[in-house]
């Protein structure tokens, strides 16, 4: 019997609150690695397969996550692009549930060496954020178009959403959540992981593999602070408003301007700050 | 003229507070790849070469975040074992400042190979959280031993003392910090970075270059959440008290109490979570 890793453990704890100590039991996020495989077929025809990378990440929505973090890489680009995600079980109890493979559809093709570059941000033409974004641009990446918008108070409105959201399944305080939300604020889908590029990767690969990308009328909510990483994501998936409740990074902010997302940060619910593209924000 | 990425950076920002919108200027955290280099003499005395890592991080400290990055690692181990830190101007301006050349002692190997099998967690044993413990040990990190201990008064106040430190830096409200304690409560020092490991990276780093590690006698504080990857690098170090203001995972948990670590989750001013090794805390 193959059994899954849990989403939450259990353990003792010594809690002291208020001068009193006392002995309890506490519920912890789970985290566990996940290797993502990726199978196609070279130009030969001959079946290839590769270990793309090893998260941690919280166990749940693994497919989801494996497809979301290629589809941010590049490397997967639409619902037809995978022919088959599934665990690697042949590999015995210990790890069958930390094995994703994703196999690409036949004729798509897959450079190992354009995915080193990719990793190492960059090789031949430097490592900076100037070449990051450059290398965003050398991957297709498009400007995104103007036309949607979402009115300030929806915006101001996602933080207390998203934590009413996250009261449902939250049961630890120790993990990062990302949402999906349509213009007039309706929650669409929550993920949560500890690791927060996680949470908008099993986000964004749930739509993909609904063959529901690219979410050009959707707004990704961010709990936690705006990096880089999350923006590129974002920017792939070509979804126009990205909101944080903390801080967005200086490379992040570039990566909006450069390519007209629209980032706010700081969102709560009597104010935020619009760092890029205020069109699609203001009232 | 060479010029270093800053720390923080300038952007344009609409503000809206309490119903008033308003433009203004607004400072942002850096964030910027760092490219960490290895230079080593192999058994026949050839000089060799390879990128070990590329990291998102704020710049600044960066000689301490790379000795940090490869103490954590498994390949540096004491001050002795690196002969030289620096900059490699020569690939032009534009990354200067963005990669960085660890050369290790003569005498010293280093296997590339054996640096795979750890970013892979592992590749014949597993991947899962009991074979990224076993891999710990295999590297030669032994239990903690006891004696160390902190009143768990010094424990709770140290949050306001991190984010009092905080204060005098901290411009952009996007920074993960880590502080070093001795167990009076007295800040030794105090790192922050876009990256939380790149924090706790830093603030080791800067000891073992200054040849004070093992850091048996002093306490780790962490601003955010305590993760597997961060309790592996205080392992490493020999820290045994971990504090955080945030939840642990399971697996920093599982590693805590396998290493015999100290772990104190949701510290704040009028209580703490002990999750491992209580005796180091209790009064």
């Amino acid at each position: 019997m193959l059994t899954r890793p849990p989403s939450h453990t259990g353990h003792h704890v010594t809690r002291l609150r208020a001068g009193t100590w006392s002995e309890d039991d506490d519920v912890l996020a789970a985290e566990e690695p996940l290797e993502i495989r990726l199978v196609w077929q070279d130009a030969s025809g001959a079946t290839q397969r590769k270990n793309i990378a090893v998260t941690m990440r919280t166990p749940g929505d693994d497919f989801e996550l494996a497809a979301g973090f290629l589809h941010g890489e590049g490397i997967v680009r639409h619902r037809e692009d995978v022919v088959d995600v599934a665990y690697c079980i042949d590999e015995g109890e210990m790890q069958a549930f930390n094995i994703v493979n994703v196999t690409l559809a036949p004729g798509l093709q897959f450079d190992p060496a354009r995915l080193e570059r990719n990793f190492y941000t960059t090789s031949s033409c430097g490592v900076c954020g100037k070449a990051a974004l450059e290398n965003i641009e050398t991957q297709g990446c498009e400007t995104l178009p103007s036309g949607f918008s979402v009115s300030p108070d929806v915006i101001r409105s996602l933080p207390a959403r998203l934590r009413e959201a996250q009261a449902v399944f939250e049961r630890t305080g120790g993990l990062h959540a990302a949402g999906l939300f349509d213009a007039d604020g309706t929650l669409l889908s929550l993920r949560e992981d500890v690791g927060r590029h996680n949470a908008v990767d099993k986000l964004i690969g749930e739509s993909l593999l609904a063959g529901e990308t690219p979410l050009t009328d959707r707004v990704l909510m961010l709990s936690g602070r705006a990096s880089f990483e999350l923006l590129q994501k974002a920017l792939v998936a070509r979804i126009q408003v990205v909101a944080a409740v903390g801080a967005p990074s200086s490379l992040a902010v570039e990566l909006a301007e450069s390519f007209n997302v629209t980032l706010c940060g700081f969102v709560r619910a009597d104010g935020l700050n619009i760092y890029t593209a205020p069109e699609r924000v203001l009232p």
